[in-house]
């Protein structure tokens, strides 16, 4: 029951040594899902050993061009590997007009089903669903229409209690009964054993919100609230806040800010200014406030774990 | 007097590891020009140590994305650079709608001079000069408008004869003017030593052409006749030759035959398909036509001295 995320850039606009733009997989029980796009996402992809045909949804927090310019590269490669399956990509207004005028000028045609979501980003509303997810896009505070994305996973079957099956001598075949249709079980004696008595309670449903790029927005709070792992742009320390907010972006202290407000469980920060080569003043900035932030760096997975540790649970 | 050409990108439309899409450095007397423009250009000039900011020429072959899609991240990066000197990139026609749409599209600004010359991929023409080179501009056979360019130092002053300045005791002052300006030299007994005695014949002018993507197209050859560096696509093995016709590109065959005919000094081939893991087989192919071929591989330097060897010169 996969719940982890891997930046595959974590750097902000200018990409330098080691550092790339914005792209990053969340993989939610093993479906993957990709998150911004910047140049040379597709060569990240491979870098990292993520089969490109996996992915199926794409979402694009804006169009600034360190989020957004890997993607026609990317869905231009499919069509020369003769990708059949249907791609979703997500964005705020103006994502189609950039895909098709690309596709246009470079002379290129997508064979496979492309779907093309634009959202309204000043709203915060369900924009997919599967099987294992809901995903939600909200406003987030930048220079041009930006969207956050919220992953949280749907609520899933109660757990099989072993204990109680065993006791009860419950046969093979009643189980699916009881773990996905809260089927009670009668006994050959006519003892009906109540689901509640078989099962236990669920794995609580985890969830990951995406905030980048955005300057500090305690509108934020409410819509992010308590989740598993946030990943919080901190492109800036608050020694330089000036320019923070002149670019409407954050500072580590912002994030760590935004993170406690929201009792979140951990926060990433990314999406690093390029004049930082070191990045471990970010996180000291940002743990002084908020104590359980980790530093996105390229490749690393970032695990959610199906519980919590008991200290954290409310 | 540097002349080298090293190449970015050496794959073909698919990006696989190891290997990116088309971008390549041709440094002539120190000035570098950057050729073609694929995806991640902008890190891999960082990762073979170019500085962005020497680059004042961009030469765009077509606007298949495999060429030209690193190019926004790279004009965009220079305005967060904070670049002041003027830009010119030279493409086939539409370059200047892809260039304008991208920047809209991203909100992108350029606050710099960005000078876009579009060409008529149907002539051949000059189309840029400066202190130390012509370029020239000539019609690939392609799927889409596509430019070769034709890179000719301009001949450059004669040599200083060292032996013969020694023997009639020629005063530093004076060589600037023998050298630059074609001055004879007149002794204080009145002698007058000619222009010719005192100075060696200029190194030869040196050239390379750059011939991607295009089909098997025997009108190169007039174009591209003996140049010292002749960089051409070879897409394809003959094996493959069904594929290379369908797609307008070139077999290593292909490419060494236009070689050959045009009596080339070297071959350098590259644009590999992303089907070969290993390229030996397409210079064994070409070499079988055109012996002094070699292998564009990405960070290597292949350099064009100054005089050719003596078993070259006609």
């Amino acid at each position: 029951m996969t719940f982890e995320f891997t930046p595959l850039g974590v750097g902000a606009a200018i990409p330098i040594a080691g550092r790339h733009t914005s792209a990053h997989i969340l993989n939610i029980q093993d479906q993957i899902y990709l998150i911004d796009c910047g140049e040379g996402t597709q060569m990240q992809l491979g870098r990292y050993a993520f089969r490109r045909s996996r992915i199926k949804q794409i979402f694009i927090s804006h169009l600034h061009g360190d989020h957004v310019l890997g993607l026609i590269g990317l869905l231009t490669s499919y069509s020369l590997l003769g990708r059949d399956v249907p791609m979703q990509v997500f964005g705020p207004t103006g994502i189609k007009a950039f895909i098709e005028a690309n596709l246009t000028h470079t002379h290129s045609y997508i064979p496979y089903e492309l779907n093309i979501h634009e959202l309204d980003p000043t709203i915060h509303s369900r924009i997919f669903e599967n099987q294992a997810i809901e995903v939600f896009s909200f406003p987030l505070l930048h220079r041009v229409p930006t969207c956050g994305y919220l992953f949280r996973e749907k609520q899933r079957p109660p757990r099989i209690n072993i204990a109680a099956l065993e006791r009860y001598d419950i046969p093979k075949a009643a189980i699916r009964g009881i773990k996905m249709e809260g089927d009670d079980f009668t006994t050959e004696d006519g003892e009906i054993i109540p689901n509640a008595t078989l099962t236990l309670p669920p794995y609580p449903s985890r969830s990951f919100a995406y905030c980048s790029d955005t300057a500090y927005n305690e509108a934020l709070v409410p819509i992010i609230k308590g989740v598993d792992l946030l990943y919080h742009e901190a492109t800036y320390l608050n020694r330089h806040y000036k320019q923070a907010e002149f670019s409407m972006h954050s500072t580590a202290q912002d994030a760590a800010t935004i993170a406690k407000l929201a009792a979140v469980q951990q926060l990433l920060i990314g999406h690093y200014s390029s004049r930082y080569l070191h990045v471990d003043l970010l996180r000291e900035e940002a743990q002084y406030i908020f104590p359980n932030t980790a530093l996105a760096l390229e490749g690393e997975v970032y695990k959610v774990p199906l519980e919590r540790k008991p200290e954290r649970i409310q």
